[in-house]
């Protein structure tokens, strides 16, 4: 049997992960030096597609390391418009896996015109964005060919975690060591426990929540099954959906819970019950088992991972569910309709 | 024939600004001052719901008067972590109708332990938000009673509008003096022009794209048709989408297009034609005939608008094709399904 590119490139990860602990640490300690600064006040980073997701995790991560804000640039500012801010105080980031896309490399072009830092997380050494930043992190993901990325967006969560890790200290460092096994075991868990989808076959869409570090991965599960399987998902932390959006969850819309053990989890708990009120029916993914034993499928987590790392393994049943969604409608797993795995926006 | 609080007060929006312009001009005149201040980097803000939808629309006008950053607080870091930022550089400035979220009141709160100025855009002058901050810009929209946002989404533009003119000088200041008359006329052409929606009796949900200053735009017409009429829409920017999310629009599935005349029109424009190819139904939210030709249904918006304002006028097709599409649904437009006027998350 032919294997395609995305499901080997998904089980390809924690080889990809460990690759790049090894050889970025040092690099990784001098880049996070740079968000050190003393004349820092704030992060700003620029991405698209995956690479967001990622800078959502980013912007918990970092932002605790150094206590500043992180923000997302607005790209059409510096393109559209070409009224770009004046960024002093700002270490800008850039994150992009094919570092092509011209607005990300836009905002960090303008940056150093302004004499600020720049850092670039890319697989892609002579890209583009490579070039604008003063310093490059690596991902080591090795070629992606699935369009879909799967070890690119987990590399770029073990980036940023490198780079948390490395102002936070030597425990943090420690507990991202273990990552590399540890994702080993998520992918064998829910491929073992890897429940029916059948009574989602007929979906139309679906609904992702999370909060806090996990916020990004709403929405890369919600990106990840909407590529492959064209299904409208989305992704909306609690508090959001509650002001609002809610109304459009009704009698049996899938709505993927990702609660992992943390501070966050009561918030997204909460909304278990409004959801079950309006019908729908509940994807849970969580390491706890009273959260799994109130969802109709269950998509269980390996236990005690520390809360800020729990993304690295949350996304992993969500790629495998995106990738069997997409199976069961018989699409072409690495070439979904109409995507190109570099996209050009200005 | 009783008439829907969601009606009239859709219908009272000319009435309300007129009233905002009136009764703040000063206040938000030295409300600017506070944003212009030596040691501001960049401007912070909290919010939720369709005061997220405006803020996007401060995070253009407000980034283009002071050449700062604008960027949007994680609550959670506040609430949740408890590890807020430091906030030095910053201006921190809340928006929330009603005034009782507790976590955008939480972050006002931080900003100002920290003493970093905190400016109020609230419809509410005894709220938690005017409490905890320094100067408070009233909406002045009267009571809203209707659960979805018309008027005081209105006059939150219309006050940021304000910030923006403030700073910008008298040209601003007589463009915004017009709108509550073009705002008269839009509803007018709106009423005359409506399409029938009779071929969208059946969607079940909808894609809404704009960029620029109409960005925010795209989000409250996808709130109100998704509060409204419970259909599953969502927002995105042309060049978001096209990194990956359009994967889930298929033959039939509608898109609204919003493109005013301005710099941000190509951008959207250029969307249409991979749009028709997937089969989308175009839905054109705009003054240019070139645009409105090429789609299903027809939205015209007053012409010779500046783009800085398009999105005063750009909402009110929105609006009541939200309207509508609940009506069609034989819906309750003041009491959407399970929704509370005032929503409380932390």
């Amino acid at each position: 049997m032919l294997v395609s590119w995305l499901e080997s490139e998904l089980r390809e990860q924690p080889e990809a992960l460990d690759r790049l602990l090894q050889r970025q640490g040092a690099k990784a300690r001098e880049i996070a030096g740079v968000f050190a600064g003393d004349d820092v006040r704030y992060i700003l980073i620029a991405s698209r597609g995956s690479s967001s997701n990622a800078a959502r995790y980013a912007q918990y991560l970092l932002g605790r390391a150094h206590r500043v804000p992180v923000m997302f640039a607005t790209p059409s500012l510096y393109t559209i418009y070409e009224q770009p801010p004046r960024l002093d105080g700002a270490v800008v980031l850039g994150i992009s896996q094919s570092g092509a896309s011209p607005d990300v490399a836009a905002v960090l072009a303008e940056s150093r015109r302004q004499g600020r830092p720049t850092v670039a997380i890319t697989n892609a050494p002579d890209s583009r964005l490579a070039d604008e930043a003063d310093a490059v992190l690596l991902l080591e993901a090795g070629e992606e060919r699935a369009v879909a990325a799967t070890k690119t967006y987990l590399n770029s969560l073990g980036a940023i975690a490198m780079l948390f890790a490395a102002s936070d200290g030597p425990v943090a460092e420690e507990e991202l060591a273990r990552m590399p096994r540890l994702l080993e075991e998520q992918i064998a868990l829910s491929l073992e426990t890897a429940p029916s989808l059948d009574e989602y076959r007929d979906a139309i869409g679906a609904t992702v929540v999370a909060r806090g570090v996990n916020y990004g991965t709403a929405f890369e599960i919600a990106l990840k099954i909407r590529e492959l399987s064209g299904l409208v998902v989305e992704a909306y932390s609690p508090a959001d959906l509650m002001h609002g959006p809610i109304a459009a969850i009704r009698a049996g819309w899938p709505v993927i819970v990702v609660a992992p053990s943390g501070p966050a989890r009561p918030s997204v708990e909460d909304l278990v019950l409004p959801l079950r009120g309006r019908g729908a029916r509940i994807i849970a993914v969580s390491d706890v088992a009273a959260v799994l034993r109130r969802a109709q499928t269950k998509l269980p987590l390996v236990a005690r991972i520390p809360e800020w790392l729990s993304p690295l393994t949350a996304c992993i049943p969500g790629q495998l569910t995106a990738l069997r969604l997409a199976q069961q409608r018989g699409l072409d797993l690495d070439q979904p309709a109409g995507l190109a795995k570099v996209t050009m926006t200005r």
